[in-house]
């Protein structure tokens, strides 16, 4: 059962985006992921923030570059917690997103990654719904044993090999 | 009649769009002012939005601090011209706030003033509307000139008095 | 049964923690609120984060300014959702206890709030908990209906007795 | 006739300027585009400001980079609307040109657009038109239909293919 | 004779200007101090800058804040050294004056001091006259023995008192 | 025996450099403190840190703000470890003079601690001189252990107390 | 005769360097380049900047990147105006270079210009020369004139030729 | 006999730590370089952080990148002096690592270089073992000898060749 939305504004944010559908699929989540811009068809936005809880979503991921309100107008509506993810920019390097996205005002909070944070923000929304599924801990788990075991590895390598053989 | 609509998100933010009305007030341009919420009550404010143009409003002033979405969002909806001011925050000095209403994406411009630029926020609405009323572009210059001679007499009370006695 | 911990590394954050324990009162939702240095006492730090999980939490609030590690080194030890509280700071208005919470690496997310953020991240919390206790969602659409009424209630007493009076 | 001027201080700015001309044929909006610098030639960036009211203009676009003072000097003479481009630059990212823009003194002010965003100050300048020309607000709301088919589009896309898929 | 002219934009500026002045009267450097505005009386502006150099002066010293372009184009039109002084200012702390003063394009420098550099201002302009006057640079060699003489003083009470004492 | 000194380039910095003092004396470590501007009086300052080696001193805490040359000039000079602090600013917050002492070209480096870190700058002093000093090394153990129970302490009154007890 | 002196700590500094070279050598103003580091031979830059006045140098011209000392040492020796030029810097843009040779303390000015500005550096150093040389004066004026009528030949250019094949 | 711990979060960081790595073996001081994540495997670090003192070591450089608590952290439990390196990063250009490292609270100092500053992370590690070791002092004070001549060379050439054909 679809527990997660994904939602971006412009599809150039798509390859960040892709990065939480990838670490959801790699958890067992199912999630489904569109486009809705919240400033070229607000009517059609609203409709998709309203209706995301009486489709049984839990969580809401809300990706956006510049003066970036997709994550929080998705926090005004939905009750449950929106993910923000602030696109990194050519010009301001993504604290415009940044400032726009965490920046809320007292009621409406957005519980914000790293600018082009999406592999997190699929973990931040995993790490929610495991508060209630011990299995989905489980594998939390797992997948935290693996990100070690390759720090662990890369650290074998480099007393193996010396640090200039390394960087070569 | 009614050609501009003032709204904020927060009467915190009243002080700065007060100036935004006492211009209007003093060139004669009417206006309604109002509190709306774009995060805390979205319905409401999809209502007034969508509700300015059959008004007869021209132009929407919408103040917002910290992750200021309201004018953002007024200029999804609104079809003329949308002034947006962002507020001086006291963490990041307004920076925010400015970076979340000047980076509109494609499509959706936001007229942005000065941080806490009340009064040109004002000046800004009667320039648009003077763009189709000569008497009301003859009382803009009227108040330019005003701004003149007041500098004119600091000048002259400067030269008569000197700098010491001046910053007594 | 408690199931949010809130945490911070100096009493000097406290009024700021202080909201978001105010808010999981008024919510109904049992916390335990403790000081705790990452830096001064790691040893205790480590205990603490460690037993986290196994006192039955299911979410942790951690607030920390400057070079601010708590959140971080929380979100490293225990599984489920960490919430970051940036705080203002005297020198860089807090985006040195921004930068140091929500630029995270990939693996380890902290839900970033916004720079003395109390309120919201209780907010945050709760609304976690709220995706698999419908009892708690319900108080969570209460409160954003009471937020709702009190800007309606501003915006009739602007209506009523005008910009000027209402500044006074 | 024309009501649009278009004015850069420098050849480099082109590009973006292009954007603002774009859209203004594309809305059916007359323009006249020139270079002038208003720190290299004083005498003539006069004469133009002083002579564009009685050419008939009723909106400025200027664009500028670095120290931007072009579009301020325009509104410090020409009585209706100046649009202000703020140039993206290599050192401060655009900063610069934003804050010598957006920041104008009580008075005169600029209405300020994202960072290169030469396309919104050519629908702003649109939009300023349109409120006393129905036939062209009719054409914006014909540009924001667009605009939202685009996102549609793209969203069925995704729905389709996959973001696997799309993102290849 | 009067060699150096003084100009803000406003007299808020004054006590931060009113140093310069300081300055010269004590290096016996005549000036002329005025109040003249490039936004709100461009003509004006454009009399007094281009009048310079036939009164004989040798550089301006311009102070302005926020979207500072007083120094910038005075420096368009005079052809001596231009120095400016970038105002401090509440939202931004005198960045947006420092880069609309210091980041100007090739061909029109301005000799750019600290932010509310008033002092520095006038010593600069000094140094310049110095390079043609010799009994003006003794003074100003004089002017730099006095203030080394001041830190020794400082220096000798410290070690004379100690610190917990200095400080008290 | 000295062998730490301090030194800063104006007295308005003591209240940050009594700090550094203040826990030199609680460890047991001898120190000179003086008041040397590398700007105003630069003979002597070079004089100071040429002569600093042949005294016996092993590190010098230099403190300084805005354009803060002090540190890098003597870590130009002087061949040990120079730690440089940083001095909060009004405009820019300090984030001049950190950029001034931190950002130093290969070859000189200066050991830098946070904006107005003087305390900081003592320990780190300290620290150096533990790396062949074991009873150093074992006060600064017990300043440690200060600092961690003093945490303790308040820990246990928030436990006791209470938070609403604990903020009144 | 010799009369300004540019100097760069490394000689990565040098194509912004020799802008200014080139503009002095086409006003036909003598000049001395040379490389010295404050920081890795303090020794023989004092001995540099000492000697200045006595070779009967003017001006200054000195270029630095990062924690830029060079320009503010030279200021502190050199009784005469040095001009400071902030390198741009890979990770902080040229902020770094910029606050360090800005934001000089009272009593040590220094002249700066843009970030990366070697031929306004160049200029200024003219125009302060030219505040005694007549000869210099008119060249500094010619050469002004030959930049407008560059402006008016792309404005030219423009007008024949259209946006469209301007910018292919 | 190791006397230092070179250290980093991410093998990304490796160019920039070798750096420190090189300049150890230039000056003949012993290091062990390892990879070690205090954010993906907390326990490992916690060994390594308190394990080092007992090896002998004196000082550690840590690098780390975005939210950088690996120095912090690393200072939390070693006793003598941690040096932290910040890694640029793309998005913040390195403040977020500059910050997180530098703005420790009190007790905890790192002693922080420059951005990327691997090389003078070294040579501040050699100069505090050099506090009591003449003989490394001596290796130095060559090292710092050979920079002045590098920069000799430079000078010597460019006054050969002229900066027209050094540029070339």
């Amino acid at each position: 059962m679809t527990k997660v939305g994904i939602v971006m504004g412009s599809d150039s944010d798509m390859p960040v985006m892709a990065k939480a559908a990838d670490i959801l699929e790699k958890l067992g989540v199912e999630y489904e992921m569109t486009i809705i811009s919240a400033h070229r068809e607000p009517d059609l936005f609203f409709e998709y923030a309203k209706s995301a809880e009486s489709k049984g979503w839990k969580v809401i991921i809300a990706g956006a570059g510049m003066a970036a309100h997709l994550p929080g107008m998705c926090a005004a509506i939905f009750p449950m917690p929106v993910i923000g993810i602030p696109m990194h920019t050519t010009s301001l390097g993504g604290r415009d997103s940044l400032y726009s996205i965490v920046q809320m005002p007292t009621g409406i909070p957005v519980a914000t990654v790293a600018i082009n944070g999406g592999a997190n923000a699929g973990l931040l929304a995993a790490k929610i719904l495991a508060t209630s599924d011990p299995e989905l801990l489980q594998r939390l788990k797992d997948y935290s044993q693996e990100l070690k075991e390759q720090v662990e590895a890369k650290a074998e390598k480099l007393a193996k090999v010396g640090y200039k053989e390394y960087t070569k």
